[in-house]
């Protein structure tokens, strides 16, 4: 039998008796003959109350303290869950990141997993013992304790699941798998029987939530075939995998949507030539994301240029460009937020080339104004009003005829 | 200037208030021109809560999985200090105990340091931070996370006073200094303005509680002069250093007791030449720390022997003889529980032989019958039943005129 990765989140482990009933989940694996490593976030609310605490100190506390403090959550959590497993029988040992040998660049509250030394997993595994692992974290090549940034547990085991040519990686979480968009707010949406990495790739980076875009480049880059599974519910989920087999009718497999976008607004760069490269190497130096780009000539030979970003991000990039408005060589900067970005993401757009302008007509029926577009080959993405983005989503999940369930998923 | 290491113990570190204080304690001393190192446990009652935690899944948590669950209460306690020390401007940096290379050996709950790499720590104190040490916690050689035990983290801070070559290193606490007993149950019981190594390592052994009995004895070993103050108050503490120069007048210096001690007795052991040895090699393989030892001859050539132990070791104490019963050769054993160890301790008793007869003669005086009796050349201690302990320090304190003020001590 193979190595199976697990991977529990917060809300998964939320407490005594959550890390009780995960301690199940994984002797279920374990008792199939499978090699089992467990990948675990920090107890529910635990990373809220330490922030609060930081944030009763300082506005903005030092990254490395943060990462300093908020690393210990997961350690709590893995020593719990090997205590429980322990109890019911099964052996178990725990290790935080750094001593799991997951080594990262050295960023503070956002860093990338660089290397995996897999010895110590091994060797354990070798014994028999459910290996639990915390995830979010790891440590630089010079001892300094790191944590991966949001949805950093998905990354940490789908590397390491990666590292050790695991058979699958299971994705525990609180929602039972990937949707056709967010049912909370888009009526008719439904659960997937499966997608493929690109789509979840585009899915995840639009905010779908279920998934970090990181771990899911991993699990494509490596192959490692994915399950987003509910960690309550034993029913199957959503299996991600290189070419997802079902609906392949389906050109629309998803809407996504996500607000807190900000767009800014670069104004009279003189050097239309390496201003665009500077301006995005000096936000990327900064480890700023900036999502969608717009470059627009005007007059007199310079260059006004809008990108997206993500609100919290917004006081950090003016600052970046203020800074460096000398060298980059513009005359000022403007901004607008309350926006939100609205996404159609399917593979099956490739050999469909009519279904952008199908989006548009669809949006501008519905009298939503689009401020921003972007494309890749597989999605378009919008960005509108906040307060048009669930209309926005709606209309786009009826319009292509993701309420409507294929035959084909009933009958897997 | 020279390098001050300072404790603050987990009541003194309770809240982010709290901490705020220590940080302007911090500032304080590093105004004064020294570098300093900072150390740490965790917050008020989060070891408690991490406990509870535990004892919810198993009565009998793994040991090494409590170390990992444990050390993340430093953790928290470093960052949040280190983040509230750069809010007020002063440079620091916060470390783990396997951070700040402090090796120990290879046994969880209750480990020893070995040694400590001071190269990190140094050279972050030479670019003229203030460092912030986890304390209570280290790691073995093959990189397992250990805790030192119960005043663990007293033991790192006199540690990293000894590599460090300090000037001192100070104890702030909950207590403003070391008394001549537990002022909340004996009255007239006074703070001393000095106390030698020796004896503050009778009164710490003896359960006086402000100060570990294993950091007393780094101090001694290493000379490092010790504080033990206040961290709320701004006065004078209790020096600890070779020879207490105050009050040599005095004999007898401090009264210490404490309560939930046991005594064991193991009947007719067979071979009174190697049983004795045999019996604490063995428990000491386990741990198991014993107190008193009485040893007693009977006919057919076999031996008693008794020994008191803390109440909490009954269990694996009963445990692991029963295991050796075989290659130990008794017959059987007995054991009492609820009693108590009250006991004088005074480096002047060395040239006052009568000492431990008057204490004998005040305790008959009083009613109170002595169980086991053990001495040493500063101290003597007797075992009585639990519910006269308070009355014989009582006694005892107001007998050998500890309540009386020396005029040496007002006028210093």
């Amino acid at each position: 039998m193979g190595i199976i990765v697990q991977k529990f989140g917060g809300t998964s482990v939320g407490s005594v008796e959550r890390i009780q009933h995960v301690a199940s989940r994984v002797v279920e694996e374990k008792e199939k003959g499978n090699d089992v490593v467990v990948v675990v976030s920090a107890m529910g609310k635990t990373t809220d109350a330490l922030v609060g605490m930081a944030k009763e100190i300082c506005s903005q506390p030092s990254k490395r303290e943060m990462d300093m403090l908020l690393s210990t959550g997961e350690q709590v959590t893995i020593s719990l869950l090997t205590m429980a497993l322990i109890q019911v029988g099964q052996d178990a040992i725990s290790f935080t990141g750094w001593q799991a040998g997951i080594e990262t660049e050295s960023i503070h509250s956002n860093a990338r997993i660089t290397n995996i030394h897999t010895e110590k997993l091994a060797s354990h595994l070798n014994e028999g013992k459910v290996v639990i692992v915390a995830g979010f974290q790891g440590m630089t090549a010079s001892g300094e304790i790191t944590t991966l940034g949001r949805g950093g547990s998905d990354t940490t085991a789908v590397a390491i699941a990666a590292a050790l040519k695991a058979e699958r990686c299971d994705i525990y979480t609180d929602v039972d798998g990937v949707y056709t968009s967010d049912p909370r707010y888009i009526t008719g949406a439904r659960k997937l029987s499966s997608i493929s990495y690109d789509e979840m790739l585009e899915l995840a980076n639009l905010g779908a939530g279920v998934l970090h875009p990181r771990a899911v480049e991993f699990a494509k880059n490596y192959q490692i075939p994915l399950e987003v599974r509910s960690s309550i519910e034993r029913i199957e989920g959503t299996y991600i995998e290189e070419e997802a087999s079902m609906e392949q009718n389906l050109v629309v497999r998803g809407v996504a949507f996500e607000n807190e976008i900000t767009r800014v607004t670069v104004f009279g760069l003189n050097n239309a030539l390496k201003g665009l490269s500077s301006i995005f190497t000096t936000l990327a130096e900064h480890h700023l994301n900036v999502d969608i780009i717009i470059q627009s000539q005007t007059e007199q030979n310079t260059t006004n240029l809008s990108f997206s970003i993500k609100g919290h991000d917004l006081d950090e990039t003016l600052e970046v460009l203020e800074q460096h408005k000398e060298s980059l060589g513009f005359t000022h900067v403007e901004y607008e937020g309350g926006l939100s970005k609205v996404s159609i993401v399917g593979s099956g757009m490739i050999s469909n080339p009519g279904v952008a302008a199908e989006m548009f007509e669809v949006l501008a029926d519905n009298g939503i104004t689009i401020k921003m577009v972007s494309t890749s080959e597989i999605k378009v993405s919008v960005v509108v009003d906040e307060d048009l983005m669930n209309k926005a989503a709606q209309v786009l999940h009826s319009s292509f005829h993701l309420d409507e369930v294929k035959v084909e998923e009933i009958t897997l």
